[in-house]
Parts: C-alpha cells; sequence; structure tokens
C-alpha cells in the first residue's frame, strides 16, 4: 500500500499515467483517420481532466445534460453538443449556453424543433438522432423519409444550422468479441449513409455523420465514411470493455481503494468498506455463472497490481461490499488493509466519490466536488 | 403538475407530510413495544430530517459510518452507534468522535478490539455483530463461545463499555409476505436469545439485544426479548418493501420526476431525462419476468397519484431513462411534461440527488449538499 495516498475510507484512485495514454492514442487515431475527435466528456466529469485533452490540441466536446454543458463552458470550452434529446424544462439554461458557446443540440421530434424555432433566443447547431439498433433514442434509420421531414422542420427555423446526423450505437457493449463490435460499427456507418444519401436526394448538403462509443472508436481503425466520434468511456475504460476486447487491462486507469473492516473464514469472504454508495452496481457474469461487482488488486509503490485470479465483488449493499478470496488471498488480507476494487462501469464512479486521488496523491476535482471542500459519499 | 415546483431536471420530490406519519408510526410503536427506538439515519442522511425524528423525542440514532456520525455529531446528535464494522484506519476521526459523543461501536474479532485497546483515547461502548442469517457480517449465532470469547477481550479492556449483541436481519428483504417476515424475526430474536444465554451463563450480565431492519419493524407488533430497534428504510419506504408487503403505496414518500424528452410510438416507450445516475440500478421482476427500476406516477396538485397500472422503467442508462407505456399513458404525456418515478430502493437517491424538495416546494439539504450551494448530478 503506498502509505502517501493513506487511504481513510473508499477513494477513487486515478493513474494519470494511464488516463493520458489512453487520450493520446484516440487523438491520434481520430488524426490518422482524419475525423473529427469530439470526446464525450460523461465519463470523467472534471475540468482538470478535461484540461489534458486540450494539451493534446482538442476543442470541441460532447456533454449529456445541460448542466455538464455549463460546467464545461465555465471551464472555457466554446464547442459542445448536448448528445442527449433536447430538455424542453431548460430552455432558459440552453439560451444562455447558446449565447456564450458554439452549442449543438439533438433531436428527433418535430415538436422539439417548433419549440426551438419558438423559444431559443439564440443561434444553435442540430444534429439528428438516428437509431441503428440501440434502440434508445432516435428515429430508426430505416424511416429515412421522417429523417428528411424533420430536416425540412430545421431548415425552416432561423435559429437553427442543420449539422448532420448523429447515433449512439450503444448496442456494441452487447458484442462479445473484437470481430463482432467490428460487425456493429460497419452496420451503423452503412445505415448512416443510407440516410445521409436520402438526405441528399431531397437537396440537404454538407450532411455530417457522427459515431462514437468506445467499443467501436477503441476496435476499428478505419472509420470509414464518418466525420466526427464522440466515445468517452475510453479514457478510463474498464472490466467490460475489457470483457468485450475494447482495451487490454494495462488501459483501465481508475479503481476504488477500499478498506477491509471483516473477514469470514468459513465462507472465505472479506468485508470491505465500500457499496453501492460507492461503486457501480453494473455485474458481469463470471464463467460459473455467479455475478462480479468488481476484481481485486493490491496497490503497489508504482499503482496497482494484475487481477488477483479467484477473488471478485460478489455483493454490494449501500456501504458493505463482499469480496470472494480463495485461500490465498484470504490469508494474506487482514482487518485494516486496503484492496483495490477494479470497477465493472467506470461512468459512475464520478458521481458517487465526487473526486480522485492520482496514484502521486494529488486531488482532482469533478463536477460533483465544485464548491464543496467536503465530500460526504459515506 | 405542480408548477411552484418547477421541475427542470431529475429532483428528489418528498412528501413531508409521509415521512413524518412513517416516523410518528414506528415512534408509537417502539413505545408500545418498550423497547429504545435508535432509528437508523443512512436512509435520508438529513440533518434537517433527523429534526423531524427529534420532535417525536428520538434521541439516539444509527448511522452506518465514521463521515456519517461526523455529520450527525455537527448537528447536535449525543447517541451515535456506527452500526457497520469498526475501520481502523478511521481511528483518528473515531477518536475525535469518542470525545464529543457517546458512541457506539460495532466488533466482530479480536482483532479489532485489540486494535482500540492500543488506540483508542476516549471511552466507548461496543456491540458485537451478530450474524442470524444475513450472512454478510457477524459471528453466527451457532459460535456463542465465540462471542463470549470476545466479550471476554472486551472486558479486559479499560476504554470500552460492553454494551450488547446487534444484528441485521437483512435477509428479511427476501421475504415474499408478513407471514415470511415475521418468521424471519422469530427466528432472529431466538437466536440472539441463545447468544445472550450463553454469554449470561458465562457471568455477563445486563447483556441487550438490538435488532432492525425495515420489513421486521414494519410488520411485528411484539418485539419480543429485544432492548432496541433500528429501522432506517421505513422513513421513506420504496417499492421493493410495498412488494413484500411492508408497506402501503401511500407510506411511499419519495419519488424522483424527471423531464420527458423523447417518444417512441413503434416501442410504446417514453424517455425521460433520468438514469443511473439519479435512480437506483436496483430492479424488481414484474409478473410476466421483465425487470421493473420504477413505478410510474403523475404530479397533481396535492402530491403524486397512484402508480400507473401497465407503465414501468425498463432500462436505464447514464442519464437515460426508458419508460414502457401502454397506449393510454402513451398518448397522454408529451415531451415536455414530467412523469414521477417511484424507486425501487430509496436508500441510495440521496447520494444522487444531493438535496429533497418537498411537495412544498421547499428544499431540504443532506449530507451530500454540505458546503455545496451547486448541486451537479447530471
Amino acid at each position: 500500500m503506498s502509505e502517501n495516498l493513506s487511504i481513510e475510507r473508499p477513494t477513487l484512485i486515478l493513474s494519470k499515467k494511464r488516463a493520458i495514454r489512453n487520450i493520446e492514442r484516440m487523438v491520434r487515431k481520430a488524426q490518422g483517420s482524419g475525423v473529427r475527435f469530439r470526446p464525450h466528456f460523461k465519463t470523467h466529469r472534471s475540468a482538470q481532466i478535461g484540461e489534458w485533452f486540450r494539451g493534446f490540441g482538442v476543442e470541441c466536446i460532447t456533454v449529456a445534460s445541460v448542466e455538464m454543458a455549463r460546467y464545461f463552458a465555465k471551464s472555457g470550452w466554446r464547442d459542445i453538443t448536448i448528445a442527449f434529446p433536447v430538455n424542453l424544462r431548460e430552455i432558459g439554461r440552453i439560451n444562455e449556453l447558446a449565447r456564450q458557446v458554439q452549442l449543438s443540440l439533438l433531436v428527433e421530434s418535430s415538436r422539439t424543433v417548433l419549440f426551438l424555432r419558438q423559444n431559443l433566443t439564440s443561434r444553435a447547431s442540430v444534429w439528428i438522432d438516428i437509431d441503428t439498433g440501440y434502440h434508445r433514442t432516435g428515429i430508426a434509420s430505416s424511416r429515412p423519409q421522417e429523417v428528411v421531414a424533420l430536416a425540412s422542420e430545421i431548415a425552416r427555423t432561423p435559429s437553427l444550422s442543420f449539422s448532420g446526423i448523429l447515433t449512439h450505437a450503444g448496442h456494441s457493449y452487447e458484442a462479445r468479441s473484437k470481430h463482432e463490435i467490428e460487425a456493429v460499427h460497419t452496420d451503423t456507418v452503412n445505415q448512416m449513409g443510407r440516410v445521409r444519401d436520402a438526405l441528399e436526394s431531397a437537396g440537404f448538403s454538407e450532411i455530417q455523420v457522427s459515431v462514437g462509443d468506445t467499443p467501436t472508436c477503441s476496435t476499428v481503425d478505419n472509420f470509414g465514411d464518418v466525420d466526427e466520434i464522440r466515445p468517452g468511456n475510453f479514457v478510463f475504460y474498464d472490466l467490460r470493455q475489457l470483457s468485450i476486447g475494447a482495451c487490454a487491462e494495462e488501459d483501465i486507469a481508475i479503481a476504488v481503494a477500499c478498506p477491509v473492516v471483516s473477514k469470514n473464514r468459513s465462507r472465505s469472504e472479506i468485508v470491505i468498506y465500500g457499496g453501492l454508495a460507492h461503486l457501480s452496481g453494473d455485474s458481469l457474469l463470471r464463467e460459473n455463472g455467479t455475478e462480479s461487482y468488481g476484481a481485486i488488486s493490491r496497490l503497489g509503490k508504482k499503482g496497482w497490481g494484475p487481477r488477483i485470479d479467484n477473488a471478485f465483488v460478489s455483493h454490494l449493499s449501500q456501504v458493505h461490499g463482499l469480496v470472494k478470496a480463495d485461500g490465498k488471498l484470504f490469508e494474506q488480507i487482514r482487518v485494516g488493509d486496503a484492496l483495490m476494487i477494479l470497477p465493472v462501469h467506470s461512468c459512475l464512479l464520478s458521481y458517487l466519490l465526487k473526486e480522485y486521488r492520482t496514484l502521486d496523491g494529488d486531488t482532482i476535482q469533478s463536477a460533483s466536488s465544485v464548491q464543496s471542500q467536503v465530500t460526504h459519499s459515506f
């Protein structure tokens, strides 16, 4: 245990080196493919980590909410896409943002476009959301005429400038191999191409295509006929990305350090201070059919070590975590030690733990810690 | 929609009337049964809501962490049990607390007792944690001699005063009827009685018994040979408690108001701004085998209405929620409306949403909002 980190409570530990390596790799890939890199900042949610992207020349970003756009606008980002359907109830704040930055919005219904026509007070760009198989939001790519009709409504709206079509192929997370991920990407690009063709046949020009989920952006080298990618999770990666082949274990850049508070020999279980209030409730199925809420590692002088075989987080309640540990780990670990928990899904951790501690012992704030010097994630 | 609430983003709405009714009912039940009421404050995590308990004469509380104990000590609570195994890494703060309040700690191993003997600088009480079937922490009730041995270590520690035995029968959450809940309670009390007998046979006297999970405390009228109850969830209840018969629908005191941002007619789905960053990831199985992450209701002038049949939250990602809605609700709801989501599990909501809005429009802070005037739960 690196004593300079002095872990007292569940603590979100960040390998700055790995995160920067992940950022640089994606920047280079986008440059090599000639696509615009508009990283999604919903995973890290930190102005300070945002600066690491800026260091590689990144100038435009994606966020998931108006509030997140406001946060990053305050730290100097001037080209922001909110990749979430326009929330009409926040029109006041959207207008504020549209005055300050080059704002892009996501639409999928004429109701929203009509609302913006009447209520948007500054110019904004819009993308039409296309459903390419994730079935969460967007107009189905099989209905290009609906897209054309919506684009026509946009064209009749002076305050809106039509950028193109955007999709999130979130079903790539269900892939089980690099090959399956690549198949999702090819299919996505083909679907988006057909929608673009329909728009161009209807007289629209300079239609851009924006895609971007971490699995495909990590796996694919040639993005094909795409103008922009928007991956987010890749900055930290996690066990789910590892399980589908989107990253290597050495790419996972965050883990949660948790104090050991109890041991039960008869069940070969270690109890940690770290539950659903600190760790994502997402799980992965293990080979034997049991669910794992995290992998186990130990913190050494230069960072955490590789995952320990035959040990995993088997249960989470509000503040307790249970670690199933085989005999060897069980004997090594003592009450009062700390274990590193590698997350199944990294995107929720900054909501729960509010700030990062780097392996060098520095504290990095996130949006959750703004104006709060005391963090209460108990 | 009560316009005085002006919902812009996912907002945690609290019915103060229902919460106070829940509190009063449990206070009266404890008084009627002659047991000490030491409510667990881990569900609401709010100094202001704590005052509602104080209004009914409650003077002692349970918390789940040292940090939570510090928070409530600051708002004047002077008799606090931390019902979580002692975290040796926080001994500095434990010592601070033990100087300020009547502090009770939970132990289950001689290692921890020896550590406290050497490091605890002020007097504290201790309870021995007993496992009565939940299998999370504690010494198995079937091993009373281990309990006696640990009590002897405690007796040899001048800074520690031995209060008795404590259990959390969390397996009551797996019950499927009031009858099953009562059976868990009877079994728990019997197991605790046998451990107490063993301690008394070994010469220990005035051994108290502390139990308390919301299902049994809500259902059982006669607590039997118990000295103290520690339920927590009952202040708000939730769909899980409703599903096992521990509460009525009118007892559920919180819900999350979520803006509607999109609709998909072909899937009969409504998309809300409200995801895993705002709602608990816990789910309940519906009759047809699908999972529900929340029930749906609408907000009227006097609060939210009853659950709407044939509508439920079917999927959550980071900021998106999907609501499956039958034809009638689907047609009624428009983009820009708000829906009320009744939670499957209420205990995590205050971590995610940080403050409460009452039906009267008042804001109630929780520990997560301390020193933070801006909340960022995007």
